[in-house]
């Protein structure tokens, strides 16, 4: 299956000219002892040598990693030079504890054949892992905690001031999101006119790009911020490609792409936090046919040994997401009612990534008031999806200047404006209780078409499979005075929420079988039940 | 086109009965002069005579009423028998000033070749005839008045106690409905377990309907509450079938659909604020095909001397609205983003006659808040069509007891509770505003394209067809702080519109061309620009 190979995408690479390069070390044969390693963080073999030419097109490097019967091979990078001499990476992400060793790959001597070894050690506290697909539908860390998406979406922060992007970081640390979605590259639209600090590949003082010389300080600049997200808990959902592009990045030739997604994957793979969107809105992207992505989901699900979530969001025309290559939906859709069909057909986990955004900017999807962001994320959820979040809000005191606006969060980053965010915070909170994530082995399910209301939404939390023990309702613009409710075995208590007053009001008594109880008569309620153990 | 004859459909018709009949009076030949009768109203000539057998099976009776070079037919109808006389009354409602002439025919010779005249004289003050469609996608009065519909429902309250049927009229005279959709068979559903005081056919004591022989003292009745809808200025939108029975309504044979039918419009087409509606969700009738409607939809369109409204409202399956005999579409419906698909197809008027109720019942469809029925309202109109309202209210004391439910609105009628017929009046109000019914020619068009804005949805109505005079915008869950309006041609003012509380705040300044305008920041907001005369 590894048709496909770097070695075939290098079509620009001169590999004659390796020859005369010379050895990184004196000790070429001799196995390195590094220093140990936690499972999930990354290890990283740096290694110094020369070469002749592109070192981006000409260098082969790889590694491969073994423990016990294991291997794994990983691609290296060329990460620049220092000191005169030209620096090689090889990334890895250990994924179980043990003894590892490796050994170097490449077309230059001087870096062929290392070997090295390390200790993978028990995971720091707060690390649980990559997040894979669980449960059909549902996302776990790879060490069996639940994850719950609840996105936000910051487009071009990382290519706004350096002030700025710290204040995103803060806004981050005290926001209730655990994944953000981000571009790689820098964005051209509508509010979004400066030019960044630092550019993807090396580029002439007139603006010409050559796409075969990545620039090393973009992507470790990039890292940087993709390993503060790490460290917060937030998972990066890395978008590789979006339309909205006055440099070129847009529309590369395809050796350029596959050469820019090797570069990206043998970088970042080894970060536990990355998704990988492959493009915004492909459906705009006029120069790439759909053949294109697919060529390059084949790249990503075949490069990259640590096998992140892998998916592509569309502006119109959808992508199909039942592909084998990819891992969930990444869709922008307001159409909830949907949700049932989309989880049957696909047999995947279904985000909703643009729904969207709160504010009171003049464009059609960027103002929507944060009750409305909130509503739609109970409706997401209570389907058995997820929802991202994304915020545009205008100065109020200047409206009308473009170039006065103030960050926009939804692209800049900076603060937080809006009334959602708090909402959706007591919505995370609910949700996770709802999965018991006190019992690891617990994961969010569906509710059993017996025990479901014909009308009301409903999701439920089975613990192994079996026993329903919270069951979370949202009544959307509903207002019964009463429903009847059919409870699955067992006794329950019952909680009315409030989502956007976010209040829980536990009712007196026990509940079971069938259930009729008053409700509020308020439009935008939900219900908890819990069963009592 | 008449191959579908009333005397066709009288199968059960044994017309060798006919000869015995004794003539109605003495001066057979005679012209009687009746009273003078204004325009719209109804004209009616009642005959006395004995006929052997069931007199609404053998008795055909018609008169053709004639007015200058214009002839009209019209069926008559047997009214039952009073002082052992059977009393037949032929209706036609004149729509035009001057001298008609009228000739009976029929099988009876009593009744046949009688003849009169009567004058019709203009029209009373608050009649301005049968609504028409106009312009397309709206309504007009005959005399050319706007008809904006603003309908509610009570399907079952003429089969209510008559202090309920009372307190209905009540409501209905300080509410904002123009429209009224009903159902003339009696209804059986939940919290609809009644018996009615009278049946629409003779029944035996055990319940067993002869369906050749309509209950004349059940459509007086209906009559009744038909002229006091009239005199309140109410459209009777008058359901002839549903699937709501106990009784055998729901499954009659064809043949006894056929002669109810004819009995209906015989005697309630005079009566100028009928519309035919001809099933509430005709596709839950488990007895009638869509091939039964079609005949029924093409009795009413050839004996239907008014030509009055014709439409029919499914549950599910959309009966096919393109079909020439139906004058506009009576939808269930909540896709108001579908209407403007809706309005190019059909080119015909588009009512959304089932949105859900405003109320607290524990029905999926019964339990909207009244700011979400009146935004529905809005949806509707502001995509150029139009709504209908309901409301389901328990008695939150009570909620549990189905027996001691007290009338709910949507089918019993009786009080309003809810919130949302304040805010429709409000939204009525504006809309006969943009329709400035000052001018009589005018009438609400659509908004032209390059006036329209990208997002936001916009009615218009423009003065002779060309000079837009006024403009209404509704943002629904937007909350844009700026938007760009291109104003047509002309001068406006601005005014900032609250739907839920109702307020109108007018802004200072004159606008023109493209207007950058600040807007209030709060989701469901309006905007309205009048031209400046």
């Amino acid at each position: 299956m590894r048709n496909l190979t770097r070695r075939d995408a290098l079509k620009l690479a001169s590999v004659g000219a390796v020859a005369a390069l010379q050895p990184a070390t004196a000790a070429h044969a001799a196995v390195q002892r590094h220093e140990a390693v936690p499972v999930w963080e990354v290890f990283e073999v740096a290694l110094e040598a020369n070469a002749a030419g592109n070192p981006f097109t000409t260098v082969h490097l790889s590694a491969s990693f073994s423990l016990g019967h294991r291997t794994v091979e990983v691609d290296g990078f060329y990460d620049g030079s220092s000191n005169g001499m030209g620096l090689y990476k090889i990334r890895f992400m250990p994924d179980a504890m043990g003894a590892w060793e490796y050994k170097v790959n490449s077309n230059l001597s001087a870096l062929d054949g290392q070997q090295g070894s390390f200790t993978a050690l028990p995971p720091l506290k707060n690390a649980h892992g990559p997040v894979r697909v669980r449960n059909t539908h549902h996302f776990a860390y790879a060490d069996g905690t639940p994850f719950f998406p609840f996105g936000t979406t910051c487009y071009a922060w990382v290519h706004q001031s350096e002030a700025l992007q710290q204040q995103t970081l803060e806004t981050l640390r005290a926001a209730p999101f655990n994944k953000l979605r981000m571009c790689v590259f820098p964005k051209d639209y509508e509010y979004n006119k400066n030019e960044p600090d630092l550019y993807p590949f090396e580029r002439s003082a007139s603006g010409v790009n050559d796409y075969t010389r990545p620039n090393p300080a973009f992507f470790a600049h990039l890292e940087e911020r993709i390993s503060d997200l790490r460290a917060m808990g937030i998972e990066a959902d890395l978008i590789l490609f979006h339309p909205y592009d006055r440099w070129g990045y847009a529309a590369m030739p395809p050796e350029a792409d596959d050469l820019y997604v090797r570069y990206l994957l043998a970088r970042f793979s080894a970060y536990r936090n990355i998704w990988w969107s492959l493009a915004n809105e492909f459906d705009l992207m006029k120069a790439k046919s759909t053949a294109d992505f697919d060529r390059i989901f084949h790249i990503v699900e075949q490069q990259d040994a640590c096998a992140h979530l892998r998916s592509i969001h569309y502006s119109i025309t959808m992508y199909d997401y039942s592909r084998p290559w990819v891992t969930h939906a990444s869709l922008q859709s307001t159409d909830f009612a949907a949700a049932p069909s989309y989880l049957t057909d696909w047999k995947k986990p279904v985000c909703y990534d643009e729904v969207m955004y709160e504010g009171n900017m003049e464009r059609r999807w960027g103002n929507l008031s944060g009750d409305e962001m909130t509503r739609r994320f109970w409706l997401g959820v209570i389907n058995g999806c997820y929802v991202t979040h994304g915020e545009t809000y205008l100065d109020p005191e200047q409206p009308f200047d473009e170039k006065l606006s103030p960050p926009i969060y939804w692209s800049h980053g900076g603060p937080l404006r809006g009334s959602s965010p708090k909402q959706i915070a007591f919505l995370r909170k609910l949700l996770e209780e709802t999965a018991a994530p006190s019992e690891q082995k617990n994961a969010r399910t569906g509710l059993a078409a017996d025990t479901k209301p014909y009308y009301l939404n409903a999701t439920a939390c089975e613990a192994d499979g079996k026993t329903v023990h919270t069951i979370l309702y949202y009544f959307d613009f509903h207002q019964p005075v009463w429903y009847e409710f059919v409870l699955p075995k067992g006794s329950f208590m019952a909680e009315w929420i409030d989502p956007l007053a976010m209040t829980i009001s536990a009712q007196p008594g026990k509940y079971s079988g069938k259930t009729r109880l008053r409700l509020p008569e308020k439009p935008y309620q939900a219900l908890r039940f819990r069963a009592i153990t």
